[in-house]
């Protein structure tokens, strides 16, 4: 069957496994936040398909990537999900060592003493995959040829959003991350969080945080008082605001929303999730509002006065991909003091485990002899814009 | 190698799903009595390969069969086992709402006003199957054609020994069921169900409930005289007992057997399961037989005097099915007043568990590379009848 | 790509599974002790991809070998791990009976009385396999013409190292047993088991009892020292320790070593596992050494004053395997009098069980698309060795 936009996917599509390799060996997708691995040695995992890869925060002070197995006898480099490596990345097989800043091997016991150093010695490094930081983002591209100009056209986009919590860059720690994963197929995971009609009746708690406009494209007369109240105090702050919008030659949606009256982070009471604030507001009063990045392929992340709230999501096979959430804060937030896990976490955990079911519901149904592709509504247009998208990122 | 009638079927015939599915397109098999949802608005689901499918009593009376899939983004409509649905059909993503009668689309929030009623709209509605109801028993057909003039035929054969039951038809419930996922080979399973000479090692106890007689085509002088006796007082009260064997046109036994003496229905303890008897005894005294259901493809069902025992088992795969067992009652029986869950459930639970180790041991055995099908015995008739039937029925 | 000596194998080889099934339709493989089924009636079970094997001491005091499917209608014949069975091996299904000396069919229960002896009968038996006992060790081998030759020149190279085992043969039994199944390529865990480079690392204990130069062919001057010492020893007890290399033609390597000063058995206090020693040792002192076998294609053997210990891995899939551990013990050892679980078992435990982690870990780096194969080291020699071996044993 054909696609056709404004509906959702074909069966053979969501199932067209070599279609989505080639989406994420052709484009670049978000993998964590510098505050995720904010220290020289730390690292983060993510898998993808059947392959393990890991960031890592070099000695040089820049964050690497590579794929998660030894140049000798492919064992697993890094075991633990986030963690602290050795100065060099070390296996624990033969105890092989590679440098974290290249790749290179530097130290191959058991072999002859100057194997590390010959010529073939060079040849067994790990394998690198490209990364680049843009305010703090993070984002990976597993082809040998990454689109260096589609990078850079992100980059201008991005940046002067993300620029005054970028100044505070080193600034940060990550307080907490969870993964998940779920069976359902990637393609459905992200078309569900592209629209927010299935909010009333899934996430009764947090459309307490959001007027649904936020999200649909849609207005009232409620939102249009309170957006335009915002966006006075914004200007007034000279806080980056103005929504821009997925199109078809661009690959995401930024804009700052205003949180219902009362909120002054995401959360449940409203209350803030850390008493440190961040970025512009590190020396200020926090701001009822939330910064927010829907990046194509694969990620939510919101930016509040008071943390970095992360999500994103990587296939791991037809139907099953995994969702990593993570809260960045202050790095000199204390736990217990600055902010308490329970309350930090509570709406991703709730939201996303209510999305989890319906994923995984939508999945079963796709996979049905008899299904076929339904069509979305005027307020599912961010849903369209991402099947279109695709479509055009994964042609031949 | 080719099917021979007597023996086995060969391991091409047990994995071939093709031929599975092929049967469940083009023949009737059981899902379940009426009074397994005996009110408006009860479902109960089943699935069969990778689908799930899902019967309700409809606002009209009538019993429906749909695929549980929603027209919009393919959510599953219903989630749980059992239950009871909203007055329509309601999809727990989008809200869409479909006419529990005829799976018409009756609403679409966030859609255009009149997408509902629209000549568009109206090509979104639930994939509907067959479903025939013979005295209580209900019947699917998945193919787009379904035979009814088999299914007439089917009802011609079975009503004269339903009908005492089925005048009563609404005055049922279901007090218990059990599902449970077998890894075995649906046809295995089938076939252990068409012979008791395994009964003697693995079902000691089910055995002091019946003369082996009753099931093996054979008889003896004890058995002999226990049944004319039987028959005697069957006439006396007008029921049917006449054995209908499966033979080479008719794909179901039916047989009113004597329990043994002593027992009044089929528990362990042969003391009532239900003290409010039903259809032709409820007015009367409990009869000391049961009238048993042997149906191709699926299905062995039991009415005593006090409860009707229901066991379906469908293919989920070449090496997995499903078994679900319902113990069905008078309406107006009560729990712990009239019978006890323990009690009731006790002989179907241990008898089926018995069989489950021996299916799963001979689905492993037959994927073995060494596996050759071997003879079935005289006493294992109605396996012979069964291989040959299923081979004519998935004829191409 | 192409297998190249002295690196690790392709991808393309570690998935190939018939390759691997060959392998065992033509080598003898490692399955057990004659102390693991001492008795008469006793048998254990092995697995080998989808199959399932049982060795049996049969009425004639053979060891025979059988797959473990009914040649009726399939079902296992035996369902425990290890354990004793009836005079005749009997279906759990509908009790055929088979003769445990050669499988054939003894009594088939339903069937007419004469179908057991008839022509027809006799060709229902079990599926036999070629089983040969070398010194107490138990070989199988799968294909339909094992090669009597290759098993022949095996027993000419171990009964010398064996037989002083072997000649109390009737005395020994299986003490503990354990089983494993191994997420890990089955080619990736007899590497890991050729090699000792990584025990420093990831066999700390391990290495307290032995000196590396026992698995590396290295050498020390304190070995050196060590194992001269030894030798005299030896020479003067008469017992055979000349180390026999793996070399192109053979498939094993035999070799006693010294255990490190103190330590007079395979456990990690030093102390003897049991107090009933045996073989050589019987009527004498125990020996601080260890007679040590690794056979291609699946074994590791240790015979200590005390006990032996076997090890074998069998491939289930291309991506698991099963690994069993014996220890077998003097026929008169009483446990908890003699010897204890904890003390005796805990060796191989766990060092098996760091080993487990290691291979999962490479099993899972080789199916990266990244995968290359990486170079052994010279004190890697013996997996050079068995890929060599493999691939020469597995050539069409």
């Amino acid at each position: 069957m054909e696609y056709r936009s404004g509906y959702g996917f074909p069966a053979e599509i969501l199932a067209d496994r070599p279609r989505m390799e080639r989406l994420f060996d052709n484009k670049w997708f978000f993998v964590g936040m510098r505050g995720d691995i904010p220290n020289r040695r730390d690292y983060l995992k993510f898998s993808l398909f059947d392959e393990e890869y890991f960031l890592v925060h070099g000695q040089d002070g820049e964050i690497h990537g590579y794929v998660n197995r030894c140049a000798h006898q492919s064992a697993r480099l890094l075991n633990e999900d986030v963690g602290r490596c050795a100065a060099r990345i070390i296996c624990p097989n033969h105890q092989w060592a590679f440098d974290a800043n290249n790749g290179a091997l530097i130290h191959a016991p058991h072999m002859c003493e100057n194997f590390a150093k010959s010529e073939d010695g060079q040849t067994h490094r790990l394998d690198q995959i490209a990364i680049r930081e843009i305010g703090t983002m993070l984002f990976a591209c597993l082809g040998e040829n990454p689109n260096h100009n589609e990078i850079d056209r992100m980059a201008d986009l991005i940046a002067p959003y993300t620029a005054p919590f970028a100044s505070a860059a080193h600034g940060y720690k990550r307080a907490y991350h969870h993964r998940e994963i779920i069976d359902a197929n990637w393609l459905l995971v992200m078309i569900n969080n592209r629209e927010c009609c299935h909010c009333a009746q899934n996430h009764k708690r947090l459309l307490a945080l959001f007027d649904p406009s936020s999200f649909n494209g849609t207005t009232t007369p409620e939102y249009q008082a309170l957006i335009e109240a915002a966006k006075t105090r914004w200007d007034a702050q000279g806080l980056a605001w103005k929504e821009m919008p997925f199109d078809p030659d661009e690959n995401f949606r930024i804009a700052r929303y205003p949180l219902a009256p009362g909120f002054q982070s995401i959360t449940f009471d409203g209350r803030l999730a850390s008493q440190k604030l961040i970025g512009p507001f590190e020396n200020g009063k926090p701001d009822s509002s939330t910064l927010s990045f829907w990046l194509n392929p694969n990620c939510w992340v919101h930016f509040t006065s008071d943390h970095i709230a992360t999500n994103w999501v990587l296939p791991l096979s037809e139907n099953r991909c995994e969702l990593y959430t993570s809260w960045i804060v202050h790095a000199d937030a204390e736990e217990h003091e600055d902010y308490d896990p329970d309350h930090m976490k509570e709406v991703w955990l709730v939201t996303n485990e209510e999305d989890v079911g319906l994923c995984k519901s939508m999945s079963e149904g796709a996979s049905s002899r008899y299904y076929k592709p339904g069509p979305f509504s005027d307020s599912e247009q961010f849903c369209t814009q991402f099947c279109d998208w695709y479509m055009r990122a994964t042609e031949l």
